[in-house]
């Protein structure tokens, strides 16, 4: 349980225990955050990809604890442009920095690059694979908004087959007794090795395409972007791009305590008149980005 | 007039009091500035336009007093290219920081986002609508330097159609007793509005074509830039550009006490040779942005 | 010897009894960092050109001595976009900052801008030309590896005529008693002003082409990377990339204390199979960067 020095790469190295300890302390620093907890250390912010909602939530992180950014946002203006390897990349840059937070587009690059780093290194997204620190952020603002994480009724909307975010949640989800509920088109169903893990952990779920039926019953609606460039061609993407939209309409029937859930950011899958209703929790939820990066960072290296 | 929680967003949302409240502040904070004055505070810079002078002296100035900055530089790493709404990028940052600097191509966007933002916006510029910050420090360097805002002539150089700076200098110094001279070439005078709001004012002003007429009774001139891309038709850029030049030679009749200044990056129209001259007061304008917007940081962040 | 207030442009500025001063109090500060030594100092790092791997170690050396940084990774985000000189820029960004630090593809832009500019320069490579702190930070490395600078066999591998990193470190060189030992295809010979300049410095040293024959005498082996861009045609570059590859075998008649060093990135010229070997001595190398240029900047800043 003690993380000192281990790395973030997926949620699937994570027992229960261990998911539930990095959110109570989460927990402790939102509710007092120690802003020279992390004075004179630096966080490498190597984004191979552009994500400016993970990177600005990484560097806010860092620096409300006192500690320094170094990094790129752009690969163009990096030495991949000279050829240089992610290995190459990864073993110079933890000569400069305590903790490398990495975002690429390929999956396993952060498998990697922790394999060649000594200093721990956070998987800030690889292609369709992992995002744990996104997960650890959903589970947080689902405990803090719901009081548990147990005997809850989870929804996820839209892409289930490329959406990175939907499957780690689900996966993550396995360790608490909830009922998951599966709404996508027959083309972007959750993939076959989701369903069985969940299976296997005796988690009950089903499948659904209709959003009206299925909201009904729901404590939670995670939403998600049917992302262009996760498509192979763009007429699958044609196919399904606009199929769902959340809208005050479509939750009609939905009761008083359902929140609903987006990683953001969102296109049309979720109607802006949907932000000042009860339900809306997906601000709120980019927000506890801070807190829980902050919980990741101090406990890998060795501060809580 | 006190400022906490407020947006800078025009200068019409400053009365004269406020602005000589503004200026006291930065000349206080410039004399004795506090080094851990804004400790702890995240500014989230987000110029969806490329500007390095005033993203980096807004960087500087907070930077400089123990905060911390986030952001980009680039709208195209930015969450933009993935569709996300400027209303919906502003509430994720807003999570984030303490106050948002936003720099965008579109007039009103600034306003736009402080409607949304629980946060104070600054408004770094706006397309050809305003950019207040600029405006704070030319009065400061005004007043700095000649050690009044009152009873001065003030002539505005070069592209008073479509120049931002000088729109807003101009009715900004409404408030005082000053006599303001319009040099340019027909295509570019200074808009009806703009003229309307200081014959309200009872300003008195005059226009002319001429530089070296003008030159003789002045003692600022603000020289601006013809920027090509304020342009609707490569044509019309061409018929105006290098229409002025201010050298050696044009001031040979300028009074000892004339001082230039230009919002810089110069090209043509203010030649290198007057650098060494004791009319330039251009880079210690510049300069002056750093204490003008700590003050304003700090003054809508609740620390003076 | 005070280097307080002085730009560090070219190692031709520097007498040996300087440059071993810098070394000593980068010894002094790999030691014993003072975290908070360069507190509420603000470097600029301006890079026309980009070069991830110079401008992160540079921003992890003030980082980790408290100062902050401003600046750009990218030139065209950058005012040059809008026609501004370098002159300019220069004296605009030295209002903000209390270093900068420069990045240009063109020679002799770091003299320039020294000229122009009050607060010190820091040269990060200008073209061809120089990259004082690359060489100051091999001369660290081979010091603290060996013990010593005199009475070593050193050699430099492949593109000893474009190469700026080994004109750079053989003309330093000069101060100390090695003997040289120069490695190139003959299209990539080391220029002839290199070379009148060690004959005047009595330094022996001689030309080789091959690589195998070369290593059997050798206590250090400085490669570099073939770099296209410095090429005026594709076909010269092609005559020449891949001559040189070192890898394990080509090593096999080196001696034990053989190591192997490179200013990185590397392309095929340094196999992966030597990283684990006791001949590898870049990764270390580049963390080398960071105490070699906390010195540079705390001794220019009049800190140390």
């Amino acid at each position: 349980m003690d993380l000192e020095g281990k790395d973030v790469i997926s949620m699937r190295d994570f027992d229960k225990e261990t998911i539930l300890h990095v959110l109570n302390k989460a927990r402790e620093i939102e509710s007092c955050p120690d802003p020279a907890l992390l004075m004179g250390k630096i966080m490498a912010a190597l984004f191979y990809e552009p994500s400016t909602r993970t990177r600005l939530s990484f560097e806010a992180a860092i620096k409300r604890l006192g500690g320094g950014v170094i990094g790129f946002s752009d690969p163009d203006t990096s030495s991949t442009a000279k050829g240089e390897s992610l290995a190459d990349s990864i073993r110079i840059v933890e000569g400069y920095a305590d903790v490398i937070v990495l975002r690429h587009p390929l999956e396993g690059a952060s498998r990697l690059a922790a394999d060649v780093a000594i200093i721990p290194v956070i998987n800030a997204g690889d292609g369709a694979n992992q995002h744990p620190t996104q997960t650890f952020l959903d589970l947080y603002t689902i405990q803090k908004e719901k009081g548990r994480l147990e005997d809850l009724r989870i929804g996820f909307l839209g892409d289930l087959k490329y959406g990175r975010t939907v499957h780690s949640l689900a996966t993550a989800l396995k360790h608490f007794a909830v009922e998951l509920c599966f709404i996508s088109p027959p083309l972007l169903r959750m993939p076959e090795y989701v369903l069985h893990e969940l299976d296997e952990a005796k988690i009950s779920y089903r499948e659904e395409t209709s959003l009206e039926d299925a909201v009904r019953h729901l404590d939670i609606l995670y939403c998600t972007r049917i992302q262009k460039e996760r498509f192979g061609s763009a007429i699958d993407h044609e196919k399904v791009r606009g199929v769902y939209r959340v809208s005050k309409q479509t939750l009609v029937s939905a009761h008083e305590e359902l929140r609903i859930m987006h990683p953001l950011p969102r296109v049309d899958e979720l109607d802006p008149g949907v932000d000042e209703s009860k339900h809306a929790l997906y601000f709120e939820q980019a927000r506890n980005g801070i807190p829980v990066r902050q919980a990741l960072l101090a406990m890998i290296m060795g501060k809580i």
